[in-house]
């Protein structure tokens, strides 16, 4: 099983290419989008993402993660195999915290190149074959080098927002599973408190609960929480005893 | 065949988390996205819609059909057979549309719980693995019950706009096939009138025609019948004689 | 292999129906989304974008290619067989660039029709059998007549704006290979200079570059060069010594 998670976006004519080499290579393979709408060349906000996503993935299946604004410039290619999970992608700091979370995990640099590479697009020329060798359980055709990762972004929590979703919802990168129920998230300068569930609230009053992923999510009931609090992307958390 | 009806989003991070669970558990079915852009929590649009669109569903296939405002509150999770497609969704009216129309029907409530039910995604956590089960023919691993629709909305037409497409055209809840095409609809106190296909129209005029699901659709040649006419989803639609 | 080239929308009720038939008339067929987001009803950049693409398509692949703003009306469905590669669609000049540039190409007329063909979703009713049928291999089927096409756009480069990606990148209909790397490219008055990739320019700052289709493609390092530029599909591209 083969996961896309990139910054390709997801009406573009980016990911129909990715898709077509990987058919080409690992015809067996089922292709699944995970997102390509992580915020644009937004590593931060992309490995914050994936390090969620990455728990329910299953075993021996392989992410290709992009999200790679030095395309074409000197950073390098890499596979992370971490918990079982494998990741290919650039080493920028994408798949970092999925490493640094892992109980186990390798990286390796890759050494295969395509007989032509285009500048602009290494999701398909390279990091997608890569990805197909894998999936096919070939490392030895993907000319790996044991390696460590040149750009760490740590294990730690972000407290930003790193995605809104088209609800309007906020996902922030604080796991909420350490994080007690009565702290109150604030957001420029508004004070959010916890709720289970969106039926425990009123119409428009904004709350936070553990999403699915297992981070704090704020979120408005019937409407949209970016609106109501002017939050984008980047938008820093403070957390607060309530 | 399972096809996904759901308001998640095209570009958001659900859609891919749905899709892992059936690859999971239901490797060799095919998994087909019907609709993702359901206007955002708007039940009594998506029943409509889904009900235009379940004629063309092949007998035998199952649709995983999710709006569910209500989700982590007290509303069913419920099964529906209807003239040979199976329905997996909240029991808050979504599938009850189809199952009013439908010359045999049959609603089970679904006994079968995950393990680990998060409070915001029963579409991942409990109705994507029902729907493989399902798929696989295994109605026992669902544990079904009969039992009647909590919420219904009836079988009659909706005289309201249901979708607005990115052309700009205004699906409304109305059945075309029993409408005279001497009708004019009105919306927003213009009187749009019947024409048979685009090329028959001026550039810029609006009309109304049956649409490719049998619903009466409002359009502009080669531009946007919505920003035309002001209108979005939700909007009344009001029938006379021309 | 059948790939989707259309302007349906990525997000709407469309695709997924082409899909349903798809599954249903050729289930061994991998189907790829190609590009949904065609500039809506604009035949000449879906030609010449469809002609980049095309390059890297799979021999023996089947591609629905539908930009239909005649649906209805009398324009004829037409297949082509260019350099081993098969388009399905409207006889309107949407395939004729592809056609004209191949080494080989041949063009037939379709007979084969539905039971039941809706006025405004051939897409659906009579391209998608036809596609499954040429995937299959089964040509009678499709009742093919050799023709000439009735619409022919030219194997030109077109200088102008054919897409403009979610990043803002625009997209030419120039190929870069025939261009010397000493040109500048001008749009809306503004000159546009060469660079290879984007790691070699400043934040900010507009270039034209060979993207992975083999066009020149004008971006803005880290930012939008269609608000930069002011620009959209079918802004005209005037090509200079620099």
């Amino acid at each position: 099983m083969i996961f896309l998670f990139t910054d390709f976006g997801t009406a573009d004519l980016y990911v129909g290419q990715v898709k077509g080499v990987l058919q080409g290579r690992a015809p067996a393979e089922a292709v699944i989008d995970l997102l390509h709408d992580v915020p644009a060349f937004d590593i931060k906000a992309g490995a914050h993402l994936l390090a969620a996503l990455a728990a329910r993935l299953p075993a021996g299946s392989v992410t290709l993660a992009v999200v790679d604004p030095g395309v074409g410039g000197p950073r390098e290619p890499v596979a992370v195999l971490a918990d079982g999970r494998w990741f290919v992608g650039p080493d920028n700091g994408l798949v970092s915290v999925v490493a640094a979370r892992a109980k186990r995990n390798e990286a390796w640099s890759i050494g295969w190149r395509p007989a032509q590479l285009s500048v602009s697009f290494h999701g398909r020329d390279l990091f997608a074959p890569v990805a197909a060798m894998l999936a096919r359980g070939n490392r030895k055709a993907a000319k790996l080098r044991s390696t460590a990762l040149a750009v760490r972004l740590g294990a730690d929590d972000l407290a930003e927002v790193v995605y809104v979703d088209h609800f309007g919802n906020l996902v922030t990168g604080l796991r909420a599973g350490a994080m007690p129920t009565d702290r109150k998230l604030f957001v420029n300068g508004r004070g959010i408190s916890h709720a289970r569930v969106f039926s425990e609230v009123k119409h428009g009053e904004a709350f936070w609960y553990e999403n699915s992923l297992g981070l704090a999510e704020i979120a408005t009931r019937a409407g949209s929480a970016a609106d109501a609090l002017g939050a984008r992307v980047g938008q820093p958390v403070r957390v607060e005893r309530g």
